[in-house]
């Protein structure tokens, strides 16, 4: 592992196991919060549901976090995920409809510490453009592409009507987002380079009651 | 497959794949709405990002959907895949939590068709218990395990404070309750039966971050 060069090591990463960097990053918070500093893969798993080796297999793809026996140091550990999912700074994050999700999610406190300031939100409605939302006025999304620019954001929340969401879509891209986080219940297109994550409650609410009688 | 055992196929569908049963049946239900019939793995795969050979291999562990060349029924597939998911029928749901999030899940309308229905809404909070939420009327909390075991409801989602997830949890397990969707940025432990999604945006946002620059 030690001479592994850092792009090499980037490439093999499985999706799947950096989908779980995220949560033990969240565990591990949980942790600090409660004045703890030392745990171990056991305890981590313990948390989560997961196997410790799997863990510790999962870090050792990144590098060597804790050493045998004397666990993982709780503060390092959060510094060292926090750099490889790029969250050592934050990231400004504009949020598209100002209806009931996009107001909850524009007010959400949940983002302090966790890489993520939201700091525009959108509508294309009249009504409720220059209306106040929490700490923000809501702007009308007309603008949204020149706004986006020159701020230099590349983080963005989609929370329209499905009808609107893939023109949304469209316009966020052409404004330079890279990274979306989709509310609206339908597949929005994007170029290859872009990423999208789903969020629609009915999608994980489905996955469950497969098991269910 | 003709003559496997439906008992035996179900314990052979790899989680991953019960994972994008849903997404399917989201674009298809998409094409119904736009009055399609017919489809193919191919299109599906394009707009989802999937390969259509990917499709075709998920759909089989399943049975027999389509005919080569011919493409699949769209209506006939969406029913199988409704069967499939015990999406049937329509389950009741209770959200706790009468905040930001809770309120806005509460009132959102994209549960329909989609087999879930918001039926109670429940707060600990005095200054929101018996306040209207949409068509709700907010319970007290300290009611819900013996309101929601009387309902027989098996399907709830937390949208409380991170502090009080736990103990949500462990209530709602006591009611009765089987699935679980959590909004709250926490790890919820709950005994190995039943079955928990996370919704966390701090989560999927990281998750994409770790690709950006």
């Amino acid at each position: 592992m030690f001479n592994k060069l850092e792009e090499e090591m980037d490439k093999s990463i499985p999706d799947i196991v950096v989908g779980r960097l995220p949560m033990y990053l969240r565990s591990l918070q949980r942790m600090q919060q409660e004045g703890r500093l030392i745990t171990s893969s056991q305890e981590l798993g313990e948390r989560l549901g997961i196997s410790a080796a799997q863990i510790r297999k999962d870090l050792s793809l990144f590098g060597e976090f804790g050493k045998q026996g004397t666990g993982y140091n709780i503060n390092y550990l959060i510094e060292q995920l926090a750099k490889i999912l790029n969250i050592d700074r934050e990231w400004p994050v504009v949020v598209v409809g100002a209806g009931d999700i996009g107001s909850a999610v524009a007010r959400y406190r949940g983002f302090t510490n966790r890489g993520f300031r939201v700091v525009m939100l959108f509508d294309s409605n009249p009504s409720k453009i220059n209306t106040q939302v929490g700490p923000f006025i809501v702007q009308d999304s007309t603008r949204m592409e020149g706004v986006i620019r020159q701020s230099d954001i590349k983080v963005a929340m989609i929370a329209v009507p499905a009808e609107n969401a893939q023109e949304v879509a469209n316009l966020l891209v052409q404004a330079g987002i890279k990274a979306i986080l989709n509310y609206a219940p339908i597949n929005i297109n994007v170029p290859p380079e872009i990423y999208v994550q789903d969020i629609d409650p009915s999608l994980h609410l489905q996955r469950m009651t497969y098991y269910l009688d």
